[in-house]
């Protein structure tokens, strides 16, 4: 198909996936001639894949850029693509440092206790000593709880996404399930939250107010 | 104390202190003379709240002050409460508009089967629908099938969140429990997810490189 054909079955406008190709998110067409190419399926997948990256996981560009590298490179492992899938949506500040030793002894312990074999330089182990530092200067006492509860939560939702993986006919979107798994599952998990919050709330907290005016 | 105090003790820098001040995101001290005020517990309590909002959840100054708002109005209903500090963190553009209907007929379908209590302006149901009209559109079956557990795992996270906010002693102490759940929440659970990821990758995916280096 031609460039036209690709925009309006992506939904992505012209100069946008000119842009693409551009910074390499999405490899060129085969050229035809000098102002003409044409575009496949795969394409189309693909422009699919970068809207849900910039749109829904709210990467940048350069991000983004990054991630679908690590798609684009079958030698690469699972574990390897997860880590800079994971990496991409590991945004801030509370990745770059290692949290408290107390922390990260309490994150020792909660590994040992769930059985999970997950090394040193894990980010999301980096993040959460940092977290629960957060939580005891805050002097919230009941945030601390939460960490044992929310690991098991955790437990249960890495091995749907594992199988989902597992589930997939070949490498290609093995890695594809990874990364948008990765980056639109912490979306859908957050936002399912606010759904499972709400219905809480008016459990535990019953009130004439308790819903939420519709947006 | 004075400023430099509450500085060491916050380990917030004095121009820092000054510009939340400024941005009415921390209270004014109480005036000693033209030059100098006193601050309170209260005030090294709120420094902390307000890092953990900005270096943690990735907020910024203005929808910090925002959720801080809510937080200072001791006549919102806790609904209300959930209701910024969820809109706080709902960033990016998947919470702009409608999905399509047959997302929100899955959602309205996935909303019964929970038998939740949720509205349809919920912020998490109307990115729920565009994060799976993105799974439709990246074509990867296994994708959809995450929607039932993840919505499993996130009422039991709900009801963990929801008790920790009733355990707190007063008011004040509950709505900051709900922002700090919020937003620090999102960070903890997509951090654990990741640690949970690695033990099942290793697991299911058994590989001599299956452990991603130390960083």
């Amino acid at each position: 198909m031609r460039i036209s054909e690709l925009s309006r079955r992506s939904r992505v406008p012209v100069p946008s996936i000119k842009y693409y190709v551009r910074e390499g998110l999405l490899p060129a067409g085969t050229a035809l001639g000098p102002t003409s190419s044409e575009y496949g399926e795969q394409h189309v997948k693909r422009l699919h894949l970068i809207r849900a990256l910039i749109d829904i996981g709210g990467l940048s560009i350069a991000t983004a850029k990054d991630v679908l590298g690590a798609v684009d490179s079958p030698d690469l492992s699972l574990a390897h693509v997860f880590e800079r899938a994971q990496l991409a949506v590991s945004r801030t500040a509370v990745y770059s440092a290692e949290g408290s030793d107390e922390s990260r002894r309490r994150l020792d312990e909660l590994v040992e206790a769930q059985g999970w074999h997950v090394g040193p330089g894990n980010p999301g182990r980096v993040a959460a000593s940092n977290i629960l530092d957060a939580f005891d200067a805050l002097g919230l006492d009941g945030l601390r709880s939460l960490l044992t509860p929310y690991a098991q939560a955790a437990a249960a939702i890495a091995e749907v996404d594992l199988r989902a993986v597992a589930a997939q006919p070949d490498i290609e979107a093995m890695t594809e399930t990874v990364v948008a798994g990765t980056v639109l599952g912490d979306a859908l998990l957050a936002a399912l939250r606010r759904m499972a919050q709400e219905h809480m709330t008016s459990v535990l907290f019953p009130s004439p107010t308790s819903s939420p005016p519709a947006a």
